[in-house]
């Protein structure tokens, strides 16, 4: 449990000097450094970061020499931490609270956060913006006073940071700061993919294409809708006993197919395609694959992965009119961070949910580069980084 | 109402000599010539064609030089007739039923079949085929002896022809001729795609993309739905008043949108976007206009028309992620002939669902190309084709 009061003074309405992994150019080891994070404005809140965790999406934006791609940028966006202080209009949370920041916002006033088939508010749309996302300015400067980008709307790679109360969730004191920020992002992303954007029906049959943190997580948020095939579709045939704790029951390697194509094989093993197909990687062909092995007349195929941009897709309006398939995707999983988060901590806390296996390392937080490195090289599903 | 008995004499296990009108090269006129109808085979039924209309689609195939196009062929897929003989194996129809004959096959046994979920029968797969769907073969000949093709396993430009037992449904004697025919294929269509496959719900907002008898019955589907909003666009100002029949409320030509996209203009006009969106046109890039049109969040974007062979959408993998929205696509409306159709004839009878008004004109067989011209020149909705 996370101690409610950790090393929070009176810095109220200050600026706070602090250290943070700074992205300076795209690509580039992150620079370990001092930095000022100012007060909060109106309807933002400061928090203290207890730990943040390391998600793909950090790596794509952080090798992105154009924009979203922008330098020098303060990046990260799982993560849990306790509030500072808050400014002008912040009443739904209050100093010493315990909060998930979350990359889309849930401001529960505009047409879909009221509806409950929209996570996407419209009041505060969703963009890879450099700013905070009320107005175009920084909270954040080096101490040479140069201004620091913010990411995701989150910023989580300094030891404090300010977000917007519609991207803040308050969580549940007996969850681990180790398991709350894996709902910050990627797991709450495939769970969610699973229980709410595909709405995975009890004895079906799901493909999952991709086992990062984000595929694992789809095979659990399957395993918990009942799903009784779920198969795992990856290079890295590790992936398969890693796989199993969270339900997958087949593996496919793609390397390992011969003459066969995935679609082929998944078509076969479900008795014409799977119910449900997710793309977690990223890849155009990848959702065509997936799209391919989704079963005719009612598969489903939920597009998860962050492609680069542009990246087209290729399908016939023929195949869509024809196989009566569904194209989706979902971002967060189609979740609205502060009424199904606090779902997701109960079921944790019931042992319904499985998070401690997503925790493959944990590491200090100056360690980042290392942690870095090993998301790169496929050897971590998430790394945690601890602040103090 | 249909005299069940019209000229029905002693032909059964006999071919019939009859009058057909034969596709014999893409894009000619077609020929009014006699020509042999076989009697029907195991699980085949032989028909007497009351009437015939025209579809889009026949047109489609009827240019196309190339396979799925193939000549010499007998086209035309939207009839009813009276069953004159059937097969060994036929036991839900008899000799003098009232039937109408769907290119899509509801067999009634397969997983598909079974399914409330899909109307794609597996065991006889939807296919432009030129033959009779369980074994390649013909049942029509002309006077040479020379194959005639078969055309989306109904072929009712012919005064008797043969379908196999998965593609009838017996109708309600009381529902005309003219009328029946209509739920053959481009009516059930679009109110099948409202009602089915994208669930139009109560007070919701729909546009369409085309304004043929599919579109126009979309927006029929639409009204039955209780869809408040029922956007129509069209270059041919003259559909909106036909649309307003059938529910339609606004109507945008993209000839006189000056400097914005219909896109643009609809999402101004229903505060974000339309909560569905459906293509009748068949034309990729129509198909992208349509998914740009309706709501992030939550719009579905349904694919009815029929493009040429190949069309590619260009679609990018992050709009799929980014929008929440979903694209999918419906043949015959993801409606199950067998138990649907029924519905339709019992609403039509109950003066629910409006149906006359999508006959604009009536003529005899012999004029049929006279009517194909009309479809063309986009100057008909349906036209029906008298065999008497």
């Amino acid at each position: 449990m996370a101690d409610m009061n950790t090393s929070i003074g009176n810095t109220e309405r200050k600026p706070i000097r602090c250290k943070a992994a700074v992205a300076r150019k795209a690509g580039q080891p992150l620079v370990i450094e001092e930095v000022i994070v100012a007060p909060p404005k109106a309807y933002e809140v400061r928090i203290k970061i207890l730990c943040t965790s390391l998600c793909y999406s950090d790596i794509t934006f952080w090798k992105l020499k154009d924009p979203p791609g922008c330098f020098p940028r303060i990046m990260g966006h799982e993560a849990v931490g306790i509030v500072e202080s808050v400014g002008e209009g912040v009443d739904e949370i209050m100093k010493g609270d315990y909060v998930v920041p979350v990359f889309i916002a849930d401001c529960g006033e505009c047409k879909d956060c009221k509806s409950s088939k929209s996570n996407l508010c419209s009041k505060l749309p969703f963009k890879v913006s450099p700013w905070m996302p009320r107005e175009e300015t920084s909270r954040f400067t080096d101490l040479k006073g140069e201004t620091l980008f913010h990411f995701l709307f989150v910023s989580s790679f300094c030891e404090y940071t300010v977000v917007d109360i519609a991207h803040l969730t308050k969580l549940h004191p007996q969850i681990p700061p180790n398991r709350a920020c894996l709902l910050s992002c990627g797991v709450s992303t495939g769970i969610g993919a699973a229980w709410k954007t595909a709405n995975v029906e009890p004895g079906s049959s799901v493909a999952i294409f991709g086992m990062g943190a984000i595929g694992l997580a789809v095979a659990e948020g399957a395993r918990l809708c009942g799903a009784t095939k779920i198969i795992a579709v990856d290079v890295n045939p590790d992936k398969f006993e890693i796989g199993k704790k969270f339900g997958v029951t087949d593996f496919i390697n793609p390397k390992s197919c011969e003459d066969k194509s995935v679609s082929q094989i998944i078509c076969e093993m479900t008795d014409g395609g799977a119910d449900y197909c997710f793309e977690c990687v990223g890849m155009s062909t990848l959702v065509e694959e997936a799209y391919a092995s989704c079963r005719k007349g009612w598969g489903k195929t939920v597009v998860l992965g962050v492609d680069k941009p542009g990246s087209q897709l290729s399908l016939t309006s023929a195949n869509v009119l024809c196989s009566g398939k569904t194209l989706t995707g979902a971002l967060f999983g189609g979740l609205k961070a502060k009424s199904d988060i606090p779902i997701l901590v109960k079921r944790y806390l019931d042992k319904e949910v499985r998070l401690d296996d997503f925790v493959s390392h944990e590491m200090k937080f100056d360690e980042i580069n290392k942690a870095f490195n090993l998301l790169i090289e496929g050897k971590c599903l998430r790394c945690v980084l601890w602040m103090d």
